[in-house]
């Protein structure tokens, strides 16, 4: 029996973008040594201005991808003509999300609705209005297509698929906590460590700034919305109908007074002025044995999430992390007083891309 | 259209059988609410000296389960009998082996090869001679049936699928180490904890048996074949042959004097003429400022599998573990200095269970 086909299209080359397209080369590679495995055929590749595709369907090199998308003469194909595209193709179709665009977010429910599978790290599609996320699960389960997001939170770490089994199997999940945000991870590991005495609040953060750690603006890691999304996505998953990364309270990093100047390098030069609020904030945990991490956590008995500043012992697990990585304590009805609890790297292109390759290898199993 | 219908045949109704098959019955009416989800059947459930099952493949009803298969007058299956009656039966069938029996784990490249397929916390099938772990494997690529396995290592705790995900996404798994027994993690936290001097280890051994947490014969806990059965499983899973669970260095804790007396109750009462050696293994760790814990290891690279006591700084997470947690790290390229690390409950009834149900569920998705 010749194996059966099945189409992808990845949309999205940046860091994430190409660590994933070699992850698919090589599953792509391993795959065909099996008889019994799908073919996987990359029908299109697509990045802002360029458009990688064969109007056949045919199957497109991995090899100098990169260049071939460069040096694409294609006529850049819309969002719409992509879709049209995929929903006429002659075999099962998974669309690759790797952008963070809330376009292309938005379009999932059209995506699904037409029978086209998706994988994707974006966090926008189910951390946006809750009308979008229920959009997004019905039309998926009127048309069969499956849509698998692992990488919208914690990067490749288990975090949706080890939340979606709680719920499944019939556990109850009292409370989510954790550190969900590898740039904050480093700032407060930094800044208040468990040992030692840790830097100046502003010099933290230019030097997370400098190793590639905050966003070009670290106002856009510091005013914590990024944490919100998230919480946004386990909460939804846990059951609660959470309207908006916006409708529950998150505490900014980002003081008042700079949260209007013109750019990020203003920012940067005027954060030293409001050192010695964050020095209090952090003398006052010590004074109680502790120190200070910026978590995020869900009540899901009281139906509270928050995000912002919190103390825990120097022993407990978000305390003792290293480094940039996250950490996700759930607790449940199951597991009792302890937490499930995974951690690791929660950021990075390679990492996030075994994610996105993780979901892709469980919806070819379902096509 | 009507939903398919899948058949579900369960063997054990011990601790781990009794608990999955509540969360069987939660499942089956959830899938039955939902239109486009698979209708599951029981059709079939065995323990030692009793089946229930009808000859027609007729749903035997949740209620009273446990009675109805207490009074059951069906005449008692034999293995191959009940794998004639799967294999004849006219929908797709998932056997759900909730025992420990290295039998039942024997049968399963003949179950795989009639098309049916497994989900079990059984360790014996994955941690026997490797030839019966290809013979497993092998059966299940021609024949297309599934066999999940994730309870068989540290029970619900996403070991086996993050590892899986790891492997099959291309990243290379470097070292593997954790706490794999519930039974030594408390006896390790409680004998050498972090903060405070702990109690003699026969009077730990002793408080851990009362509690339920070892074997009827603790020395089933102490000999560390448990643990070496995880450990060849992982690194089978991460690509190393490992001939058998005894084909690497496993420390055992039952002194040599006391391997052959006759009874557990006799071990219990000779057990304190050893706590001096115990005393020194802490006494000496201590000096180095670190703790001991029963741990085991995998070096994919030097392909050296080991389990044994090691030393531990406080700090370690290792050290820092809890109650009677399992914690499991690996360490791999993309993944870097800080390992990904999952931790939690590693044994009992109802997480072991939901191990189980959760790979049900996966099975059911790709049949």
């Amino acid at each position: 029996m010749a194996s059966k086909e099945i189409f992808i299209a990845v949309i999205g080359a940046g860091g994430v973008g190409k660590a994933f397209l070699s992850q698919l080369e090589g599953l792509s590679k391993r795959l065909s040594a099996n008889a019994s495995s799908p073919k996987l055929s990359l029908i299109l590749v697509s990045r802002s201005t360029k458009t990688l595709y064969s109007p056949q369907y045919k199957a497109l090199p991995f090899l100098n991808l990169a260049t071939s998308l460069a040096d694409s003469t294609n006529k850049p194909l819309s969002l719409t003509e992509i879709i049209d595209f995929l929903a006429a193709a002659p075999a099962k179709v998974v669309l690759v999300d790797n952008t963070s665009s809330q376009d292309v977010a938005d379009s999932y429910p059209q995506v699904l609705s037409r029978g086209i599978s998706i994988v994707t790290p974006n966090k926008k599609a189910f951390s946006g209005s809750y009308k979008l996320w229920q959009d997004i699960f019905s039309s998926a389960a009127s048309s069969g297509a499956k849509v698998y997001h692992e990488s919208s939170v914690g990067a490749g770490l288990p975090v949706i698929s080890t939340l979606k089994d709680l719920v499944e199997t019939g556990d109850e999940v009292t409370r989510i906590e954790g550190v969900f945000s590898g740039t904050m991870s480093f700032l407060f590991n930094s800044f208040a460590p468990t040992e030692g005495s840790g830097g100046k609040w502003s010099a933290e953060v230019k030097k997370a700034k400098e190793l590639g750690y905050t966003e070009p603006d670290p106002r856009d890691d510091l005013n914590g919305l990024d944490v919100a999304r998230k919480l946004t996505i386990l909460a939804r998953l846990a059951g609660l109908q959470v309207e908006s990364p916006t409708s529950f309270p998150v505490q900014s990093l980002i003081p008042k007074a700079l949260e209007s100047v013109g750019s990020g390098e203003e920012f940067m030069q005027r954060l030293p002025e409001f050192d010695s609020e964050m020095e209090e904030t952090k003398a006052a945990a010590e004074k109680e044995g502790k120190v200070v991490r910026f978590v995020g956590s869900i009540d899901v008995a009281k139906k509270e999430v928050k995000v912002g500043l919190e103390k825990f012992d120097r022993s407990h697990p978000i305390a003792a992390l290293k480094g940039s990585d996250n950490i996700i304590s759930f607790y449940t009805k199951r597991y009792g007083a302890n937490a499930l609890i995974i951690q690791g790297a929660g950021a990075g292109g390679d990492v996030t891309a075994m994610g996105v390759t993780a979901d892709l290898i469980k919806v070819l199993g379902q096509l």
